[in-house]
């Protein structure tokens, strides 16, 4: 359960929180899961272990506040309205523009590092790995289901295309290629996998 | 380095081979690769541990060769040749038939169990993701390669397609549903990967 702060505590706290998050990503970095702990990730960002239970219910929480922290901060940074994929009509355009911005984050080890240290956790470790596809990973995969269904509505994609499964010929790929290191990722790379899945493999 | 036993060590040591094997998967999948050691495979198969130096080089070489076993043994039991991907000249059914047994395999604990302990591995461990990438996953990618590159000489795929990318389209998405458990996998959802990767999503 992730506890939210009374309104008047959230300005004067803001920068402990920014140092929680901070800590908690640097050390599940740098110990794996297992051995990040509440008093680990409070000793780092200098504040008592009560100050985080006040917020937090445990580490899983902390870290899934940290990350969707840092998915907001890199998306801003880029310029970009974070957790949202445009819609201006072009398709092949929008999906290549949210796939780009989503390589140059999985290149940043400010997001790589600690992302990867958690996925893989949530590999071995079931109960940690579904609740965190559920509340982090999933809500952005139906983004682009939205996405699908809208471009499903103006023509652009097949009607009887399930989105659900669609928008898997682009985002797994790239997830593969980051997780596993199967092969280098880039931008002409993502574009690449757009045109293959709007236009398939085979001859038209 | 795998060392490979002399001709005649062969027979009479094929009873401990399976077990060293059987040892290891089970040892990796229980305690994960860090704890997994090569006295412990040793012990559990009933073995002395220098036996299993005398054929492997380290507690990595022990479980690729068990892997590709398994592979091997899996392969055999579903009626199917190992490593291989048939080419009836009917690309989506071929396509299909290679991923429904791979569903079959996934589904199977003695498969799961340890291929996702070695995974999540993989995934923080960079030395060993990299050795398990080129030796167990890239050789089964390549096998997608070749059909692909068949399929583009008979005129089922289109002749400007990279085929190393284009298998991406159907085999991701089925590693990743897999190794972070974000929905279901089955032999309807594979063959739906099939058709919308060789059809694509836009309207023809």
């Amino acid at each position: 359960m992730v506890k939210k702060p009374a309104p008047d505590a959230t300005r004067r706290s803001e920068k402990s929180r920014r140092a929680i998050y901070a800590a908690a990503l640097a050390l599940v970095g740098e110990v794996g899961y297992p051995k990040t702990t509440v008093e680990g990730i409070a000793a780092r960002a200098g504040v008592g272990k009560q100050t985080i239970y006040r917020w937090w219910g445990s580490k899983a929480d902390v870290l899934l506040e940290a990350f969707l922290d840092l998915g907001e901060q890199t998306a801003r940074e880029a310029g970009q309205e974070p957790y949202a994929i445009p819609d201006t009509g072009d398709l092949a355009a929008d999906l290549k523009a949210v796939l780009r911005a989503t390589v140059d984050e999985l290149l940043d080890p400010r997001f790589d590092v600690p992302a990867r240290a958690l996925t893989a956790e949530g590999v071995v470790n079931e109960q940690l790995g579904r609740e965190f596809v559920a509340k982090l990973l999933e809500p952005q995969l139906q983004l682009y289901v939205d996405r699908l269904r809208s471009a499903q509505d103006s023509g652009a994609v097949r009607p009887g295309i399930d989105p659900r499964i669609a928008l898997e010929l682009f985002v797994s790929p790239l997830a593969q290629r980051w997780l596993q290191r199967t092969a280098p990722i880039s931008h002409a790379y993502t574009d690449t996998l757009i045109d293959y899945a709007l236009h398939g493999l085979a001859p038209r």
